[in-house]
């Protein structure tokens, strides 16, 4: 039996927890959250685990790994300790938004040997995965351009443009993930362009909704990224490869098959909701994954270094935004 | 030089008057019509055809072949002429709404030896010839079950019904003709089911406006066929095959790619109006074809034949709806 | 705490106990299963529940409910020792091969008040019921015509098609009840044809293996079946609705997003492989309803009643498939 | 009746040859080649239209107008002996290479009064129109993103590149000027990067063939064009634009409706082959405008200072992918 611990009991640590609690040999041990609210409670209730704080979780030998789902400034701190604690980890994205510290904790994450493991579970995505499964397997020639569609429901609140980092480093962070995940080869150039175009609050908040980044790999392939913090049909995530031998897409999730034509045409139904709803098999292979890198070493498919070198691409186009010219990377990344 | 005699200037008239003008090395000499309308007219000079009675046309020597897109009533007859001229002749279904003599005109025309091609256009669309072309290639393996949706955008008026001969004869005719094109193989028993659901006025002149026919070939494949006088979404004409390998489906010819995606979901253009814009490429096949028969008697795809086949599985359908009880063919049909 | 027993521990019951077990606030108490094999143990093991004989499960005043997903022969004992017992059941379909015994029974669970529902699992599929919703709502104008498409991906063993009851009674009982659920009228005649196309052995055991069953309403509106004990496509379950203002359609539901263009054409993932896939979530959704049964009466889709009399024109279709015609049904169904 | 004179009668001569030929009410007149090919003398055939030198045409007091198909270093000239005879003018893109003769060229067929329309003939096709008018409508509400897919079948020989101007000038500029048509705005920036991917000849004639663009309007507004010189599914148009109601987006055209589904997955037909297909509608349509300019001074949906302004921004994409820069525009275009 393994038993994990999770810090964070909101939207995401919620989903996280419940999948941890339904893996075969697997006990939720512990849920930590600093606030209590009814949700926690339920969440308790339903997984079976116990509130704890993070001290006992960490003193408890029989703990084999931690969940760290919390807010993101206490990612850096719980990492650490579970390098010190020796216990695996899984850690949503970011590491912090503090690139000398997201560097250091990699560092001394690696140094520890605990097995980690980094929340972009886009990667564990069917369609995704099977998109780079078949590229992989060189059925579709040389990989050359990559486009990537990103778009989000509605803009989020100011107060959470002002904790997040920004769209660059909250949400832009997942499709420079997935462009590295695809190309397997260290990118060379980056140039963003950022524009306010939906939401005045968020320019006043000093950052942007509309975001365009272009990214040159060092043999010259290419990558574009068009996101928006509003998507008129909902939860907008798609992506297309453009290889020697054909053209690969993973389109949205239809909330059901049921298409509708009148006079007007046929409509068929919109994308699933969100991300929870459709990444929903994405977070249930992520966690089976977690437990599998815990239990006999299986890699997982996102390492630490992985949330690392996708900051680091997020700051270049930041940087790139704001000067509006393109960010040459030394050595690519 | 080939030269071609058009008789009827109206809604089909027209179309096949443009497409024979238009085909190269074709002059079309003449346009025959009793009724003097501008349309006629218009479609005379477009088309640079002379105005001309049907005694000038078929004495005229010099004439190869005639294209029959008159009024139902006088397509019988004008066969007939063209069979005795020793014309090539192209009809427009049906040869007669009266069986005897749709069989007595098939005998003189197949005995006169005149070129004789029936205008059932759908076989020379583009999307249900790949689908016959692919079946008959062999790489779909054997077909089994054969399944078509066919409705019109609007109900006719009651005048059209009254003289059509009804929905069966004037509609399905088509659909069954599509299925033994594709069966090469004779109907063994038609069942046939009509309701009047949403045309009180098509009700009160003795006819039904949604029809369900079934049909099995002697082999036991299955036919069936959905049809109704009235569509929501404008002109349906789909099609749907089951073969051993593979399922072929034609589905509808969009108006335009565009599609836009909402809330509500992605909403794509409905299928062109009607026949004459979605069948425009098959028309335009069929006349090519028509003056190729003329030219070095390549076979057209449907020929006088195949008319009266159609016409005495038709017969059979009105049976059945009228009995509610399957008719079996004997030796098929 | 609800607390239910699941009889069998096979294909499906291994789904049902599952979903049980995974409601909040039900246990799964009991799993009963005459032969013992891992997969008895291990579904119980997953599950939680102990494995019993049926003596003890009934004698437990504690039992709530009863699942039956046992082999076919035993459903009819097994309601009605739950109608004795008073308990809550839940029945795969069929009640019963035998027509009267199937009657008996039903009066029997209706005499006895137990809570009761029918295992038609399709009714609780997000875009059937999508489906049916949007015609309840009125948007969509009166229903004029129904196409169903119902495929498996290979045929079965002949040993499955011997105890079955045959493809009417085993396959397309599920689509005749689809129909109820979508007419909400009874059904005034049924024709219906067979053929034995793909698999000799099918034929040797007298049953057929391609089927087209035609339904139509009191009133006209008419129902089209077209079954196929292989698709080449895998699992084929598709369902088109007329109504006066719209044409709605439920389409397959692929494994993944993913499609793939080249010069061929783009091909996109075949659907979920089968029924186990295709409707997992509307067998989660099913066992909700059974609780929710039990807990406070919410009335299910389905319930014996449905079974009955989607069996009763099952024997129509294979009496009008023997006769090769139509079969009237006194007073509708 | 309109009389027209046509340049060129090569692949795109051809087309406009016999579009303007079969216009109701035109008559084309003269065709000029300085090449005697067959394909010339079969194109005069056809279209009725005698073979004549310039000096002919320019002298014939009788020709309305004339269309420029003939290569690409004779455009600026025959534009400027139009503007001096008094003809309207239709001319393909691009007006010169040279950005100097262009603007000059410009300037005096302005300063003539002749009407005159540039050859951007994706402006008339139909799905590309039906999205604008969307746009145009209001009920999309404000644009805030374009992304374009733009790639060709197969790479040109080098020769073709050589005198072409490379991918930027002769490929490129139907997408800015497609952007141009969406925005209706002035661009204030552009941003390019080039790689050559796939065919080594290009590389060795100092042209790329893989292509991404960004360009943002002077109120922010985003584009994004990912071009390729070959596209594995053959010609792949598609478009998408982002506004604040709604995405809307234009397809390829597929050969056909027919789809073919096995256990691989559904397998739908590949885009119209090339432009001359994928463009037949707009090519038509296009004509009928010129002759609608010439006949009424209806306005064309381009005329030549759209094509001196696409000009501006290629011009600026190459520079921005020589430097690896982004250019700002003074003034914006």
């Amino acid at each position: 039996m393994i038993r994990l611990a999770c810090f964070g009991a909101g939207r995401i640590g919620r989903v996280h927890a419940l999948n941890a609690a339904m893996q075969p040999g697997v006990t939720l041990a512990y849920l930590a959250d600093p606030v209590a609210t009814p949700a926690r409670e339920a969440l308790a209730a339903q997984t079976g685990a116990s509130i704890a704080d993070p001290d006992t979780i960490f003193a408890d030998g029989r703990i084999d790994g931690i969940i760290i789902a919390s807010s993101t400034d206490s990612h850096a701190g719980l990492l650490l300790r579970a390098a010190e604690a020796g216990k695996a980890v899984f850690c949503e994205k970011p590491i912090s938004l503090d690139m000398a510290l997201t560097e250091e904790v990699m560092r001394k994450v690696e140094a520890s040997g605990v097995p980690c493991m980094l929340g972009f579970q886009r990667r564990y995505d069917r369609s995704f995965r099977a998109l780079r499964d078949r590229v992989a397997s060189g059925a579709s020639g040389p990989l050359e351009q990559v486009v990537m569609f990103s778009r989000d429901p509605a803009p989020p609140p100011r107060s959470y443009v002002e904790t997040s980092g920004g769209m660059f480093r909250d949400s832009s962070i997942h499709d420079v993930d997935m462009a590295r995940f695809l190309l397997n080869e260290p990118i060379a150039s980056v140039y963003a362009t950022g524009s306010c175009l939906i939401s005045p609050e968020i320019g006043a908040a000093g950052d942007v909704d509309s975001v365009m980044i272009t990214m040159v790999s060092a043999s010259g392939r290419q990558v574009q990224i068009t996101a928006c913090r509003r998507g008129p049909m909902g939860y907008d995530q798609r992506l297309e490869v453009l290889c020697a031998n054909e053209v690969l897409m993973v389109g949205n999730q239809p909330q059901s098959t049921l298409s509708i034509t009148s006079a007007q045409g046929t409509l068929a139904a919109p994308p699933e909701n969100y991300f929870i709803e459709r990444f929903a098999q994405a977070y249930r292979d992520e966690m089976a994954a977690f437990v599998a890198l815990i239990r006999d070493g299986t890699p997982a498919l996102a390492g630490i270094r992985d949330g690392y070198e996708a900051q680091k691409l997020v700051e270049a186009a930041l940087r790139s935004a704001a000067t509006g010219q393109a960010v040459l990377l030394e050595g690519g990344m």
